[in-house]
């Protein structure tokens, strides 16, 4: 499939719309699904850390997909944000053309 | 792994709701979480939009992933839905096969 | 990669925490993002049922995976919950190294 899916986590809202909307404009991203706060528990230098945070789901071309996460991390106010690329399976092949005429070089 | 999982993006929860109702009725999935409302930022004829839309997961059989992908199409109000394959690496058996036993033909 | 996402569903917000902070204070994950509640439609002995859920990314290592699905399902209050693994192809190598540090056995 010529499509990925990128799991990425942000500090707070703000966050994750101003940089969600930069990787749509810089074509890094067709689109994103910012979704509502998250309650995060990890493991932060031996201790247990709770947390609020904002997931979001970004659409890219498997081409794109390590810009986009190099890009994200750039920008991000963490020093190690998640930012995971899953795989997608199948798509509809309109969506998936969409998607690649949305992201990288301008066409 | 026998079973998968499918991110779709509706346009709101009433259509999240009645096509992921319909999906399990059918057996074209046997279970769906139709998640909070999400923020959605993409690129649409050249400029970037926003629009409130609602994310879903379902569960179901590889056999019928690509059958739910359709049907889901078929219902929705968007011309190119969202409507992705993720794959799944392991899940609990029973799990497994209760998605399976619920999708597809009924035995 | 090495590391992995797993979707697990939860019957409410308090196991969804509790067993959440379990699996980060056991090592069998690093971290968990729990979403906010979500509305589940699904088929249980014929029947269509619903009901208000909560669901979590949890992010382990590769080779914890395995005993973090059983882990999670030893706890969880249903006798077949959704605890799925799906591959991740692409991580910031400093945070796949972080889910690897924090899961497992303590080095």
């Amino acid at each position: 499939m010529t499509i990925v899916s990128v799991y990425a986590v942000f500090a707070d809202d703000e966050e994750a719309a101003r940089i969600g909307r930069k990787m749509v404009e810089e074509r890094f991203a067709a689109c994103v699904n910012i979704l509502d706060p998250c309650a995060s528990i990890y493991r932060w230098e031996g201790q247990i850390e709770t947390a609020n945070e904002v997931p979001a789901v970004f659409k890219t071309g498997k081409e794109t997909a390590a810009a986009l996460v190099d890009r994200i991390a750039a920008l991000h106010s963490y020093d190690t944000p998640c930012v995971v690329v899953w795989p997608v399976n199948r798509a509809l092949p309109a969506y998936a053309n969409w998607v690649c005429q949305s992201t990288g070089k301008e066409t």
